[in-house]
């Protein structure tokens, strides 16, 4: 079987984990960097890091173009959510987040279909491998733990979207191989997270995790915050912490 | 009850056509034209004169990054499509055919409906229409008759996409207000689309259909041959082929 995988790689502690995971399986594995064409780019960096430690493939794509569209979310337009909404308090307490962006991972599944589907081609149609001996998967990190309420990381969502890239698919649909969409850690605290990234021997010490900008992780922000709960909970040093590692 | 729309406009005769039809509908429409940063502009110049004379709401993407992605095809890749296949003539009679891009649909809708929500949630969430009176369609002038073979102009790839699209999006997750996907000309016959283009008053004297960057249609492209058959059948002149129009 020819395993042809793209991961959705950001350069932090979870797609770094299932990078590792699916190399493991023996996917010939593509990385995906999308980025927002960021002022700092430590992601980018720990992103180009990995995908090198890994031996990835690796392509890093600007979509900047995607904050204007996809504008109504705090992550996009973060002064736009500071007036307050009409609605009362009350009613939001059970919403999904302001940090939702609009169709985000659907755009970003998307990405790595088109690609996926590029490689898959090529093999059934150029090399002529036949295409029931073709498995191709897109491997993202979505977690249903961290992000509950968010619509696209529950686990049904997916089975949504293979069902139409199944269908607008030459792959799928003239071939009859699925895309697979694989999220090994839809269910998984950071605790178990950070146990699997040990098992599959990721490179952690690459990866970076803050939302800010600095020379180290900042200590502060939610992201940070989760991460270092993540390896506490599972008695582990954090290694992107030694001053060794960086 | 308040309908949001988006409109994929190209600048051609048929998405113009969707437009005018959409429009007609009282719809507040935005159009969006992706190109992939052609040399020659003339489709992108088209879109900008039909969404002016449509009183629209326009935004024009370059999308070029596509092209790295969505690599295996013979509208991103000419050159590589020189080279016969391993596999027969005979095997690909009835293939889907080579100018396939990979999602290429599935990525345009995602954009769209990136942007649809967008408005759609801002209309709930800050200006406090309630869900139930908001209508959210995205229109794209797909067609299952020239484009036939391709698995993104097929009916049914719609069902599957509305139903991810309101899996994937707090619009219809949180809301339950669906992303419609409006696809009017999806079984017209070019001549019906011409007819069509004619009872909603679209200003097709503006739209622009030939695949080489002429001052005039070159006549002798795909595209051209087939927009002309289109009006003769219907029995109506071009009025882009006019001098005075152009």
């Amino acid at each position: 079987m020819l395993k042809v995988g793209v991961i959705l790689l950001s350069g932090g502690l979870d797609s770094t984990t299932v990078a590792a995971y699916a190399k493991n399986r023996g996917h010939q594995l593509t990385g995906i960097t999308l980025h927002y064409g960021q002022t700092h780019s430590k992601e980018v960096d720990a992103a180009m890091k990995v995908a090198s430690s890994l031996e990835l493939k690796h392509q890093v794509v600007d979509i900047s173009f995607f904050k204007q569209l996809a504008w109504y979310s705090a992550l996009t337009n973060p002064e736009l959510f500071e007036i307050p909404s009409k609605r009362g308090a009350e009613d939001m307490a059970q919403d999904i987040p302001i940090t939702y962006v609009p169709l985000r991972n659907t755009f970003f599944l998307t990405i790595a279909a088109a690609f996926l589907e590029s490689e898959a081609l090529s093999y059934i149609e150029r090399d002529g491998v036949a295409p029931d001996k073709v498995e191709a998967s897109i491997f993202i990190a979505a977690n249903a733990i961290d992000y509950s309420g968010y619509p696209d990381c529950r686990p049904e969502y997916y089975e949504e979207m293979r069902r139409a890239l199944f269908m607008g698919s030459k792959l799928g649909s003239q071939y009859g191989t699925p895309i697979k969409i694989e999220t090994p850690l839809i269910t998984m605290t950071k605790a178990e997270i950070v146990r699997l990234a040990l098992v599959e021997k990721a490179p952690i010490e690459s990866t970076w995790s803050c939302y800010q900008g600095g020379d180290r992780p900042c200590g502060e922000c939610d992201s940070c915050i989760l991460r270092a709960k993540g390896f506490r909970e599972a008695e582990v040093d954090d290694p992107s912490l030694s001053r060794k590692a960086r």
